[in-house]
């Protein structure tokens, strides 16, 4: 197995990837809160672990991927207090939250289709694993890291400090962190107000709430992925990913929940995915800078200068690494959709190249390097660039300006297919939605053609064109005002 | 508001519809057991409920339609003993339960989304709702009509017939029931074998388990439709749906669960589709005589003469009354292709139609046929045929043997558009998926054609055949060995 480097947010440095049960492999990623319309933001974070969960596959791992939705627990502004996200929506809807949640994961699963991000192995939802969130909560009561106060239940960042550290993974410092809080409204029934919530009280408006040793009330956002992940993927665990917001505090409470819960740290590889931007600034909803993937796949934005089909913003995302920012431009997406087209056009020559048997190229070296690339740290703009200099081979050997025999040919085909196709998770071709205008307009040529062959009484020409359409499923139907077709 | 009749299994005769808080209608629907590939009879409830769901949106209600994934629960020969069907499943294919869920939750929806059936508002797992299910049990004991057995909870239906009627569904009365059943091995912790299971103690090495007041365990199948349909829709709602199959004792053991822990019954109007049959017998999962949707759409299987398309699938289905058996055979199905396209393209000759001022055809009696039709407890074979009499009043007009007038084509366009494609939920055209094939050989004609006018120099031609095409999204480009083409 070809060894595989990864980035380890808790290290701050790459790491050899070894995983605990070889083939097996462990791997939770946090997914969407299902409040709105999916954006670009998400569609980094989807496809970053989305090339992960397709490399290790391709090098022979066994992957159990675990992709959470939230759909509960996740409060506005991120914090412990204020209306939960979706509640909210629901509210602005006029549905009930769990209309919302369904209606917005709908909207995430087609946009992922669309990606052609795969499904993960299991996709919990935060509030069918309420039950598994309490028995959490009573760990971490039981041994002593949490308070209950007004059937509010908190994690004790002061008593955990004592035997653990708090801030392992952003590396910040609790006596710092402290002196940048201010005591905020409603916080008084912390102790400290570095402290999170495990459970939170329900006021008698908040609509989802479930009973518990504490009275009715939610768990905190945290507590989610803590439970989650042990349940489906054990105690201890290889890979979580997310986006880089979420690394402080979400993931830091994480680690608290569990380190506290089991005396020990979950998580062997922490991985976090940069940012979008749009001139700089961070892109997310809670900014109001955002695309939604909807938009940019219609181009019905004010900032869009046309829509661009879902493999041109696949490819845009991948032509960064995932732990550059990546901006947002109009410039950007074009020059992505020319740079993919390009591959893709190489890809497609493959199949009609003429083998020349005075092989001249050396393909192996091109694989190496391609997948040196991914297994560093999912290097994938360095694979890409391998792909444009063999799109280059191509386009030469086309021209016969370079030999390729058929081996060659062959493993090339294998390259693209593996590379582009299995692990970057990029199509060979545009998608089938746009061939349907297409093929109006050459029908359209092709009855015209037809038409003036009949005209000219060259009745072998039409019949012979009106049979191989039937052949493939057209039918042409002459009538008074020409013919017409359809599919049948 | 037009007047809605549907039959309501409970009173066994037709009923207007009238629902309890106008315009809001609550439908709950037993969705899949998600431990298979989904068939022909999954397909023949999920149409129906969808169509049901389909009309009351387009007669101006305001739906919440709730249909549910059982993961947990369902045990094998849908009985109260024996293993749990996804886990059974998941040793199987070597998969953890809940991998197993997603997979086939995920072909689940694949197949709905070919076969035009419309997500539900709210998509509740059975796994996801156990605390649900535990405060329901715990009423139900609270009101004494069940009993706790080492670990297990039983529903007492000897209990419950002293103040209320168990079978009031069905028809079926207990004393016949209890002189049909014989004491079954393994169900000695019942007091008697009609009682049946609302929770029940996890064997060891049971993977499915969750903490409960009567220890680690799983709720029984039939609970988990009680409790989600009350969360979602209230103590009392309008419609409950199902497969004729689920009536005994799934639906009768529903009800009984809600009148023990409510006192009243939950549900208005009862609905239940009938069976698929194949020579007669029941098609299932069990039965291992089943068809699956993929088999269908890819015509891979052995008792298949070719592949159906979802459209065709649809069709078939909707030709029958939902309340009559439909029986599986290669030649309905042909004659559902047929029926299907001619409709079809009687749909798009509207479009086509030359209008005629002097209207000689009388529209609103098909309309109102149409809807009547619908609105008498769903007779979509009825509301068909009325289609296919304006089928062939529209190959007339197109021929001229009948006039219609601008209005009259509209309003046709109209009733195709709603009754055809909003309610009925056909597709106007073939899919897309057909397309690429009719492309490729229509493209390669329409280069064949421009070849030759640039073989007699015909520039002018060949040009606007390459601009036509480039404006369509078709790239041709010439090269030695003649011009190929791409999307572009």
């Amino acid at each position: 197995m070809r060894e595989l480097s990864i980035y380890n947010t808790l290290s701050r440095k790459k790491e050899v990837f070894i995983p605990l049960h070889l083939p097996h492999v462990g791997m939770y990623v946090c997914g969407p809160t299902v409040y709105g319309d999916p954006h670009l933001g998400h569609a980094r974070s989807a496809i970053t672990f989305d090339v992960l969960f397709r490399l290790l596959q391709n090098l022979g791992y066994k992957v159990r991927y675990v992709r959470n939705i939230t759909d509960v627990g996740h409060l506005q502004h991120d914090a412990d207090e204020g209306e939960d996200k979706i509640a909210a929506r629901a509210q602005l809807e006029q549905l009930e939250p769990m209309e919302i949640a369904q209606k917005y994961t709908e909207r995430y699963h087609d946009m992922m289709r669309e990606l052609n991000v795969l499904p993960p192995s299991i996709e919990p939802r935060a509030s069918g694993h309420i039950i598994e969130q309490i028995a959490l909560i009573e760990q971490i009561l039981a041994a002593g890291y949490a308070y209950v106060n007004e059937g509010n239940v908190y994690f004790d960042i002061e008593r955990y400090e004592q035997d653990h550290h708090y801030g392992t993974l952003s590396g910040r410092l609790v006596e710092d962190l402290q002196a940048n809080t201010r005591a905020l409204d409603g916080q008084e029934s912390k102790k400290n107000p570095l402290d999170f919530a495990l459970w939170k009280k329900a006021s008698p408006q908040h609509i989802m709430r479930w009973p518990s040793p504490w009275g009715e009330g939610f768990p905190g956002w945290h507590l989610e992925c803590s439970a989650m992940g042990m349940k489906y993927l054990g105690e201890e665990f290889d890979i979580h990913g997310g986006g880089m917001d979420l690394l402080f505090p979400h993931h830091e409470c994480e680690i608290a929940q569990c380190v506290a819960a089991k005396g020990k740290p979950t998580v062997r590889y922490w991985m976090h995915n940069n940012m979008v931007t749009r001139n700089g600034q961070k892109m997310g909803k809670s900014l109001g800078n955002f695309i939604t993937l909807q938009e940019l796949f219609t181009g019905e934005h004010e900032s869009l200068d046309q829509a661009y089909a879902p493999m041109t913003v696949r490819f845009f995302i991948l032509q960064a690494h995932y732990r550059s920012t990546l901006d947002f431009s109009n410039e950007a997406l074009q020059a992505a959709a020319k740079g993919l087209e390009r591959l893709q056009n190489a890809w497609q020559l493959l199949e009609h190249l003429t083998p020349n048997p005075q092989n001249r190229f050396e393909v192996e070296t091109y694989e190496n390097r391609c997948w040196e690339a991914l297994c560093n740290d999912l290097n994938t703009p360095i694979a890409l660039s391998v792909l444009f200099e063999l799109a280059h081979e191509i386009e030469s050997a086309t021209r016969g300006a370079v030999q390729m025999d058929a081996e060659t040919i062959k493993r090339l085909q294998s390259l693209f297919d593996t590379v582009l196709g299995d692990v970057l998770g990029l199509r060979k071709t545009k998608q089938e939605a746009s061939n349907s205008e297409a093929l109006d307009v050459a029908m359209r040529l092709l009855l015209e053609y037809r038409a003036e062959a009949k005209a000219r009484k060259d009745f072998a020409t039409s019949d012979r064109i009106r049979d191989a359409l039937k052949a493939a499923g057209i039918e042409v139907q002459d009538g008074k005002e020409g013919a017409t077709w359809k599919l049948s």
